[in-house]
């Protein structure tokens, strides 16, 4: 099974593959789509989609994992966000690709054991469970690729727990 | 020059024309995309999405006109509704249509001359600017010809205010 992880963002997205066959995990592309501040919000928007279509398109994953949004303090940041994950989902309902979400702290639980766990200490995890060499950069990749490995878990346990949506 | 209002949402998204000539306002098409809540989110959006396309593709308008979101007690809505309002923008820009967005005391304030007015002033106005014989249902419906008609005013000012996203 091909997961797609996606870390939902406006100026960055992160995006990452995992293949899990049995109990063994790689990585696959990973990376970032990045969308200039100085564009208007719908030519951002426009990208986001275009490119993770894309990406769908050129490795056909057989399930998309995104993460679930935390509303921090800035709400204007996070209303973009929001728009962002929106044209993400579409990107993959018209891919014909399943999606599923998961909340920050079950993606944490799931890499690491502790839902509390640290950014380094999840990046450390995926490192080890992927076998990679060195920690996958920037962030947002390796938050994506964390969400794929959650996904891989959740769908490979006998009592599945993702939600489709 | 004919507007397309949007009043976003996902159970329901209102939607409104307004064509201007001079100072002569003409409502057009008018009413609502609906979306059942047992549907999966993503389904939805495409849902959302794909009328908005057909509704640019069909009347051809010259802007789509959206009202700015405000983020109220309920988190969870208004996260999906910015999804929504996401996938919408998308299909402005993807129809090459020029989207601008308008804070709803900016709506109010365009429509009835008070940022603070309520409801039913906005819907007694709408009726008439438009030359209505009733006030158009549902409510949805009738928030969107006001966001159309904000943007029809503010377009025609000599000093245009309309914020382009």
């Amino acid at each position: 099974m091909l997961v797609l992880g996606l870390d939902p963002g406006v100026a960055t997205v992160g995006f990452g593959f995992v293949r899990a066959d049995g109990t063994s995990r790689r990585a696959g592309e990973y990376g970032v789509i990045s969308t200039p501040a100085k564009l208007a919000l719908t030519r951002r928007l426009d990208t986001i989609y275009s490119d993770v279509t894309q990406l769908i398109a050129q490795f056909k994953p057989d399930a998309v994992s995104i993460e679930e949004l935390y509303f921090g303090r800035n709400v204007t940041t996070g209303l973009n966000v929001a728009h962002a994950r929106g044209v993400m989902l579409l990107a993959a309902f018209r891919s014909g690709v399943p999606a599923y979400q998961y909340a920050p702290n079950k993606v944490k639980n799931s890499v690491v054991g502790y839902g509390k766990a640290s950014k380094c200490q999840v990046q450390e995890m995926v490192t080890r469970l992927l076998g990679l060499n060195e920690i996958p950069r920037p962030d947002d990749a390796a938050d994506a690729l964390a969400i794929a490995l959650c996904h891989a878990q959740a769908a490979s346990s006998l009592t599945f727990s993702g939600e489709n949506i």
